[in-house]
């Protein structure tokens, strides 16, 4: 269930794009424990002048491979949520050539009842999810 | 107040846009009782590519109609939110042909003191609104 | 960390795009106290067809310069949010032009424990940042 949304800028071709959001997937599989099938992505592709991204001081440098993420999640532990971004960092690192001072990452967290998947159900809230 | 970002795939006529929207807002009007003049709404187009939506083991099916919207918005009861989810639904089938199955919602909640509508004033806190 | 989504309605230069992110960044520094590198922002550009703004009854006019822009961040003090709304409507107005009915702002508030700014790490929870 949640709901990603990725800033970049443009220059990516449709396979780093697919890598990009399988691998995503995958480390949110693997730490959050979501279901196979909970997924849903979305990706933006800017024009360079659209998107600044600087390092609130900790010397960290940006390339214009830069991925910003955005999750929107019912809440998660604190502990899951570290092991996500150590997790992400690492695998797009090693599978996607995306450096890990190229990766911001942001939660919004929101409730059971803010949730439908389809067919005007709250399903979380119907019980057909839990 | 509600801020409505949807998310759809390329290949809508401004004439369905248009009807996507109108109809959306009819339905929160009805469900949320915001007033008539409470609209503001963003659609970004996207590439095939660029979005993934399964369906949490649901045995939901996605067509390229796919409508993934966000509700950013003060709280709301609970019923309004399912009364919303179940209203849409119906009436995006009935009025633009937008299959149940391809609605997937959320909500994310903030607080009076988070909006601004204009002229540099948080109108829920100056009293012009509330 | 402030992490800024603006949706705009395309037909902006590059120069204008750059002025409105510089001075919303000085604003925000002023207002919010956030160190200087601690920059993150995103420009949607979208068809007309794509944005609609009322006024939620305000009487407030809108132009095609409308600017909405939504604000993820960590709790701030309402009087600093009233102050950021004040000294931005102020500020876009003297140094860009942009009058301020054309200003929408929304806040969406979530945790330290919500942020990674790169390399894998949750730097407030690790006390890289506080």
């Amino acid at each position: 269930m949640p709901f990603l949304r990725f800033d970049v800028i443009e220059g990516w071709s449709n396979v780093e794009l697919q890598k990009l959001l399988d691998v995503t997937h995958e480390v949110l599989v693997e730490t959050l424990h979501v279901p196979a099938r909970d997924r849903y992505q979305v990706v933006h592709q800017h024009p360079r002048s659209c998107v600044v991204a600087l390092d609130t001081g900790l010397g960290i440098e940006r390339t214009d491979k830069l991925v910003m993420l955005q999750l929107t999640s019912r809440p998660r532990e604190r502990a899951m949520k570290l092991e996500f971004y150590r997790l992400l960092a690492d695998r797009l690192s090693s599978a996607c050539g995306i450096a890990p001072n190229d990766l911001v990452i942001n939660f919004v967290i929101n409730a059971d009842e803010d949730w439908s998947f389809g067919m005007g159900r709250a399903q979380f809230i119907t019980g057909e999810l839990h």
